[in-house]
């Protein structure tokens, strides 16, 4: 679907798609921290599709559990109860990571 | 305020205020991490007091202004356009804390 | 500024406004607790006007101090420590409503 | 799954969920009241999980369906239209549970 | 199941939902303007349901898909990247709209 | 401030302002429209800084207040009365341009 978007040629689209994947290359902070901080931002606006993304990158990066667990928790706190559905869906997608 | 608010003995706000500084020690995370998810959780979110919070003890936690930054950049990306006035006091406010 | 607003004569913001009114009537369920709900949809969208708006009118239909809080203690759990600047303010709000 | 979460010791996660049992049990307010005040949190906050979550135990504490919908109405009048696809979701799991 | 809701009778929701097919009338601006509003409203606040209903009246009322992708476009920066996955959807339903 | 932002060099934040530039440029749809777009999403997100900058575009770009009036009108139906205060706010600059 992504592709079909970028060949649309939509210039602010297009744009915003090429910052999404420079804001997380490593800088003053690494990437790790930057997933992290990707993950939290999408847990606590509730959007799972995001959060599953960088649940994805996370685990790639090579992110322990504990370490994704105290980042969603900190989600869940800033976020509230409201936060507690996306933050089972995200236990549940981590664990079908950690099986891959 | 918040002794105030203490006294007042209502055990869910006291828990949860308790909750809040718990979350934010060293744990799988170091403390400067935390203090980073915070600061974006709080931008995303739009809570400037929350925002200041979080600057504060990033500041206080040895955090560089390019650390914060990009931390704020993510943040803008992942809220879009309607951070930026957040942003701005953001700025004026590390720059306050740089002075003092 | 109402005034000014309605006598504009903008069929929607007119009847949003009329709604508004009407909704929070007694009916199945009592003003108290309407107010009570209004009040917590309005801390949990971080509304300050609206939440000091709703707090007015609990306060003359009666409510105590303690249902005040305990509502906004439901409306803290929920929406998160995000809400915490808001319910500082709706503290000392409520405070000054006490003491006229 | 919320054994699961429970299970892996969180601190932060775990007292939350705790909370949140704690925070509707009766006190100045009684807990048909805060069944309410939760529901209509979940409804502007647009979380539907959340919505069946408290329609469910509105249900057991025998508010009527008249005692609900003006509670909705109340939550879609603030929250706008953006909350209408919400309020049908909550009608047809209200529908649900009144077939039980 | 809106007629469901509306046989219900609820005043406040009744109202609103009259209010939602006034709004779009044309007036000082025209319809597919309005439609354009509705829709940009509609995706800054991640509602899929109204996203999909917005993306139908615009296709009704003639707007070119240029049109429609530009009014995303502007969403997607205001509301930020947490905007895409329902960017994503909206693309594929203009997709299905233009093959009917 | 801006300029100060912009100085710091950071790449994400400059290219985010630069999107923002461009992003009202008429295209398929002209400048009129896309500042009313702009305007609404801005409300509806309940941003009172991004509501100003808007206005005040829309009344360069010639736009009458019955047109920024309904655009607002739609804002509050789908934002709901949480909009409300922001519709004031936007109500008292608009009146302000005028006497400019």
């Amino acid at each position: 679907m992504n592709e079909k978007i970028l060949q649309d040629n939509n210039k602010v689209i297009k744009r915003i798609f090429n910052l999404d994947t420079n804001a997380y290359v490593a800088g003053a902070l690494d990437t790790k921290t930057k997933e992290l901080l990707g993950l939290v931002a999408s847990t606590v606006l509730r959007c799972d599709d995001c959060v599953k993304y960088h649940l994805e990158t996370c685990h790639k990066e090579g992110l322990s559990k504990e370490e994704v667990v105290e980042a969603l928790g900190i989600a869940t706190l800033v976020g509230g109860t409201i936060v507690i559905p996306h933050l089972r869906r995200a236990y549940e997608y981590w664990d079908e990571l950690e099986k891959l």
